[in-house]
């Protein structure tokens, strides 16, 4: 009772999804436990913020409200459940990729949509010669767009500049973003996305840049809290990234991988074997290669997003994720060629509906398995006491239908380390 | 210039597309012609609202601003586009279907579900049981929610009741909704839209009360503007739909068919004998036999969310029918069983990503295609002097993101009979 009383914040007659001792990610996750089971369910509780963190939780008949000071009351009633966290986003960029969209919708070839300057390059190219302040514009309707739908943490990969002062500038407008507004911004230099004009007949020499020049600049300027690569045919080899994940260890920077979303390079099992936090994408991951993966404890990220938008028919091996204890992530990927989907909630419904995965799943997957995959700490993305305040109180009757219904909205707070805002 | 000196309302610098001329349902929406051409682009444009209505669309070189009421000038720069037309939802229920979606994720056998309670007939229960307020007040948000991304007109179907009084109960709500809210709402009665439990073992006899009550008093009241049958195995027979049909005509209504969308009853050929505006769904329409269609000038309309939501692979004869030139509607289907997707920007991407409709096809699909699905005049749905001031107001570079880019909101001023809101 001491704590709510000390308490800044206090929150009544709150449900909890507490997502503590989910079993998301094994295959208690599809055995039917009955409606009210799952998601760490705690009813008819009481939670007290104190310095930006969950200080207390208690149920409501241990809680005697004559001793609570009514000025810290901040909500009553509502499922409260852990901020979201969309771990995997190339937010900010220029140009718009809307006309290619069209022209391939009218039967334009696709060499003809690249002689015409269209492709990730044409992305390239605007986001080189944009300002950071232009860049930061362009990037704050969409940061804005996840706020509003609950989105506390995100991440945001740079790989639009192609060039050591464009990768860095793109970071920095992430750092800034993150700065700017009361969200946790989670930083990715991805140098190797795509191989820069300028090295065309020379993959090599850009890999080496990459190596010796944006990564030590990253992490010296401390613009980069991890490395990723695009190991992919059209992108980077296993061998290049190879070189990209020991240069980033060098420089104690975490790692992750865009790998095995167009074929099976072995590129998952690699960036797990380098400490990867996190692999992506994995429509083509070989289900029975996933030890490398198990043993170093990565984070499957699935991107339902892209999946959908390039009209991909492959699954990423979910069963077999899930029967070797994997814990699976998803994220918007939002970004202007393959995702231009600024919805987490959509992801969540495209997860179970594309993916099959449950909606308790798909909701571990944007709270405590994201967190996992950015490297958090383990009490980020659920409630418990010691995690950060980061938390949505919503007007809904069950957890499930957060991946259920979209559109309509159902968020009425969004709390960022212990801070309200009324939705 | 007169027209614009007595307005009621002028919008300034304006790129138009006034979906006038618009080649979209023919072979030539798929024929790239160049990025500014298609959706009846007009740029550098002035337009003038007097009564409700567009009463004059001039370039701006032909305007001498300083002739102009300075009080009167609502809007500078920008897309304008016509308001969009949902035209077949079921937005007016009780219940939810998310404890439904998570048991059949969790692998539960739908005979379970069924005998749990579960499937359409949970929504009928909850339907039933709720006041008119209560059905209202849940509707409100969902239909706030599409509001905000531009809907101005809307069709709401009843088919939650099963009983007259039921029916006539949701009809009513949805009359109300259109007379709460700054939006056009076309109502109609789906009677027979599942078998009511009391007729389990008559479904004839069902569609004696659908054809000797229901549609009399729907009517009568003035209630409906059009009358639907769910055409299909689990739906009613195709005998069964005649008997509606011919009762809605007797009657004068407009008629409607959820058509071919599990198997190929030839529902759709059917409706359009008997003159039906649209049919809807298509998946398993006979890419053969469109000749009814065609003849009747009868529009196709498109659900791609309840195909995504039902994780459908058959896909409607999209090539077929812009071959015959049939007009193509898009629709959100909004409804909590098979199409919980309060979004229709998303069926727009949808149309696009899923049934590979151009974007330019997409916003025909929800502008004076879906005019035509509800029989509303025809100007509607266009930017054309005399037709309805329905319109909207973007801050994008071309209309083509409005099907490409989905979450980041780019709705500047939605007006509605000339009447302006800030979004
Ligand atoms: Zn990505
Ligand atoms: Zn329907």
């Amino acid at each position: 009772m001491n704590d709510f009383r000390d308490a800044d914040k206090i929150w009544l007659d709150l449900d909890l999804a507490t997502m503590s001792n989910s079993t998301a990610s094994s295959n208690l996750a599809t055995s039917f436990v009955g409606y009210s089971q799952g998601y760490g369910v705690r009813q008819g509780m009481a939670l007290a913020v104190k310095n930006g963190r969950i200080s207390a939780i208690a149920p409501m008949v241990d809680i005697d409200e004559a001793l609570l000071p009514t000025a810290n009351i901040a909500g009553r009633g509502g499922w409260m459940t852990p901020g979201l966290i969309d771990c995997h986003t190339h937010l900010v960029f220029a140009g718009s990729r809307a006309q290619e969209f069209e022209q391939r919708l009218q039967g334009v070839p696709y060499e003809q949509i690249a002689r015409d300057g269209g492709g990730i390059l044409s992305t390239v190219r605007a986001t080189r010669e944009a300002s950071e302040q232009q860049l930061f514009d362009l990037a704050a309707p969409r940061l804005r767009a996840l706020m509003s739908e609950g989105v506390t943490t995100l991440e945001i990969k740079s790989g639009y500049g192609l060039t050591l002062k464009d990768e860095l500038k793109m970071l920095r407008v992430a750092r800034q973003l993150g700065e700017a507004f009361p969200i946790q911004v989670r930083t990715t230099l991805l140098g190797a996305h795509a191989l820069a004009p300028e090295f065309a007949t020379n993959s090599d020499a850009y890999i080496d840049l990459v190596c010796e020049q944006m990564i030590p600049a990253a992490a010296e300027q401390k613009l980069a809290d991890a490395v990723d690569v695009f190991c992919e045919g059209i992108g980077f080899s296993p061998a290049q990234c190879g070189r990209v994940f020991k240069a980033a260890k060098n420089y104690d920077l975490a790692i992750k991988g865009h790998t095995e979303q167009l074929s099976d390079l072995k590129g998952s099992q690699l960036a797990a074997s380098y400490g990867a936090l996190s692999v992506d994408h994995l429509e083509y991951l070989d289900a029975n290669a996933l030890q490398p993966i198990v043993e170093n404890g990565t984070v499957a990220v699935l991107l339902p997003g892209a999946f959908y938008f390039l009209h991909e028919t492959k699954l990423p091996p979910i069963q077999a994720l899930r029967d070797a204890g994997i814990p699976m992530a998803v994220a918007t990927d939002f970004n202007p060629g393959t995702s231009p989907l600024a919805s987490l909630r959509l992801m969540m419904n495209m997860a179970c509906t594309l993916f099959r995965l449950t909606p308790e799943e798909a909701l571990a997957g944007v709270t405590f398995h994201a967190a996992k995959a950015l490297g958090l700490s383990d009490d980020s993305g659920r409630l418990v006491v010691g995690a950060p305040a980061d938390m949505l109180l919503w007007d809904i009757k069950h957890p499930s239908e957060l991946a259920y219904q979209i559109g309509v909205p159902a968020l009425r707070q969004r709390i960022y380390q212990g801070e309200t805002s009324y939705v």
